[in-house]
């Protein structure tokens, strides 16, 4: 096996397993790979000939055999140049990443690619998940197609249409009267009972590994290089942990150079313990105080390691801020004007470039990717559909499935 | 210029032009290309190295200059394996083409790519669609990101969450009282007074073309090869059109050998005009008597040129055959039950599939391609907005608009 565990905190290494993402002394464990053995296959030239799914850097992600291999063509999602808005704010190059494009229409898909990869590598076929909505239907779809059983666990206000989709793909649908750690706990308390696989964020590797690929395509489709800023919406914050491992393994490997970008996370006001933690100048505090923010997957008031993202963005030169739901919408219309459907999400990141560009933190001449992660349809209003259970607990849940 | 037009019915070659497509003996007007010139610069080799969208097919679409391409990232759509339901069926090989991951969701977006790229390199600014959804939304976001003004009329029963994208790429956009031909009179009927450049099914070369490269890309995926059968959800036909003049030009062009597809045109019971055509063993007749279907953008009574295509089945060896609503239902709960998200469209392919395997038409060792053209979830039910205006002809809409 050319890749093992390397604690992000303390530096321990450890051998892979799947089912796993935390050192005993509570940093995250993330994939370490042998780079000198990978750079004997994966050459900027041998990557023009291969497969256009995020398969294609399939060295850097850890899945031993071909066949265990889930995928639904997801990655190398398209990177568009938004010459509109270019000239209008004004800005240097501002490209979107339309991570919309993806299987189940969000960028979800590529973190459910890898776990469930991992997880039939491991002969597992039961997997459980908690989710603001679009984890939800991908490792829904992912399960379905790989013919594994999946529960689906998301707060009881998730947008009807996303919840509608992990009932399409035959997920064991059910809803929380709760947040996403609410969520997440049901899965804890009954995984043993229940024998549940639990492919939350951070509860094992695939989830971090997969999202890496955004980084590494990022690069690959600017020709090897990286822009001045990143904005992305952030709830769990796998993205960014993803993308900033996938510029370290770059560096490592000669494909890069120089400065990396300041990585920016976007959240909404109400639920922002980023932002605040980031204000505070010390270290990560999850949010303790009421939470007033739309259901998206940018609502994560307990995110797994808050400390690692907010390491992140410190060591990038970066920054979380928080934007209104009114500058949201805003932000919403404008993506609509310019051709681009964006979530709520999205269409933060983007109401994120525009705050940032009135404070001079982003200037004229930056060179700024947006992360646009779901489809704006998916957020319509939708009545949920009356039969499904809404619980609070495992046991709740015990009884509702009975 | 190295294209031009030819005649698909009377074999009449005219010089290439927008806004129309047309031949003044009533035949379609196909675009033809110098492909000896073509093919000093498109092989196989040099397609290793292109962008990963349909413009890697470039010397086969009908636009001089690079900068007046419109480009949201459509095309290159993954095709995926169905390894459960060829086990199930059982069948040779059965692949989906993910026509769901383009841009605005959907198929659509390949033809207005092309056709709003045309409309550029000639000034055009103003451009209107008649549409049974998909292609409205499509155009409204290619217009958007094009900064052309878009009209775009749907009937009035349209799936709203389609409607609701129309808006919010900032189209004008009208409900009709009627059938997707009595939206397209009320272009006809007002397109010189207000300056509409119609982009309607086979009002002009390049919403052909542009679905020409689902053709292209099917072939290069199959490592230039093609399948048995193609199985295609059929209104207006461009994509039948389309892809069976790529399969043309790609043997011409010597990228491929042997037989072609025989070419499957899928419609749903109650609007089936090729479907009765076809068994009527005569020429093609518009369906007269009352159509009863649902809302997709399979119901198209009066296609453009029903003629050409039903030439095409034939000539393929194919064939044309209806699903009820309740096959195309249950096709759609076993897409998603295999982890794709179908629209009725899509659906509607898997339920033909289903009936000519029972038919002993398609053999257990055929190799099998279905076009999904869309996500399920543009079809979800939803309240259109009440501001929209409901027109039956030109002058409502001139009143409405007032």
């Amino acid at each position: 096996m050319n890749y093992g565990f390397l604690c992000r905190a303390c530096g321990l290494r450890l051998s892979f397993q799947p089912g796993t993402s935390r050192c005993r002394c509570g940093g995250t464990l993330l994939v370490e790979y042998d780079l000198e053995r990978a750079r004997r296959t994966l050459t900027k030239e041998s990557l023009k000939h291969r497969v256009t799914s995020m398969w294609r850097y399939r060295e850097l992600l850890p899945v031993q055999s071909k066949d265990s291999i889930i995928s639904l063509g997801e990655g190398w999602s398209p990177l568009i140049r938004l010459h509109y808005a270019e000239r209008l704010l004004p800005l240097g190059k501002l490209w979107v990443k339309r991570e919309e494009q993806n299987p189940t229409g969000s960028f979800k898909a590529r973190g459910f690619s890898a776990a469930l990869s991992i997880a039939r590598e491991y002969g597992i076929n039961k997997v459980a998940v908690n989710s603001n909505g679009n984890a939800a239907s991908a490792l829904a779809a992912y399960a379905a197609y790989a013919g594994m059983e999946a529960y689906v666990f998301v707060p009881r206000d998730c947008p009807g249409i996303i919840v509608e989709e992990c009932v399409q793909y035959g997920a064991h649908t059910c809803l929380v009267d709760g947040f996403i750690h609410d969520a997440g706990k049901i899965i804890i308390d009954g995984q043993q009972e229940q024998g549940w696989y639990n492919v939350g964020t951070l509860k094992e590797p695939g989830r971090a590994e997969g999202k890496k690929t955004m980084g590494l395509e990022l690069s690959e489709q600017l020709g090897w290089r990286l822009p001045d800023v990143i904005i992305y919406p952030t709830g769990g914050g796998s993205g960014v942990i993803g993308m900033w491992n996938a510029f370290q393994q770059l560096k490592q490997l000669g494909f890069i150079q120089g400065d990396l970008p300041r990585m920016v996370s976007v959240q909404e006001a109400g639920c922002q313990p980023l932002v605040d933690s980031m204000a505070s100048g010390s270290g990560f505090k999850p949010q303790s105080g009421h939470v007033d923010s739309s259901p998206t997957g940018m609502r994560v008031p307990h995110p797994p390691d808050g400390h690692l993202i907010l390491s992140i963005l410190r060591e990038s030169g970066g920054i979380a801020i928080a934007v209104s739901r009114e500058e949201i919408l805003q932000a919403g219309a404008a993506y609509g004007r310019q051709g681009i459907s964006a979530s709520p999400e999205g269409a933060a990141a983007l109401a994120g470039l525009t705050r940032l560009i009135d404070q001079g933190w982003i200037r004229p001449n930056d060179e700024v990717v947006l992360f646009n992660t779901s489809h704006a349809m998916k957020y319509m209003p939708w009545k949920l559909a009356a039969s499904l259970p809404v619980v609070k607990t495992y046991q709740d849940w015990l009884r509702a499935v009975k």
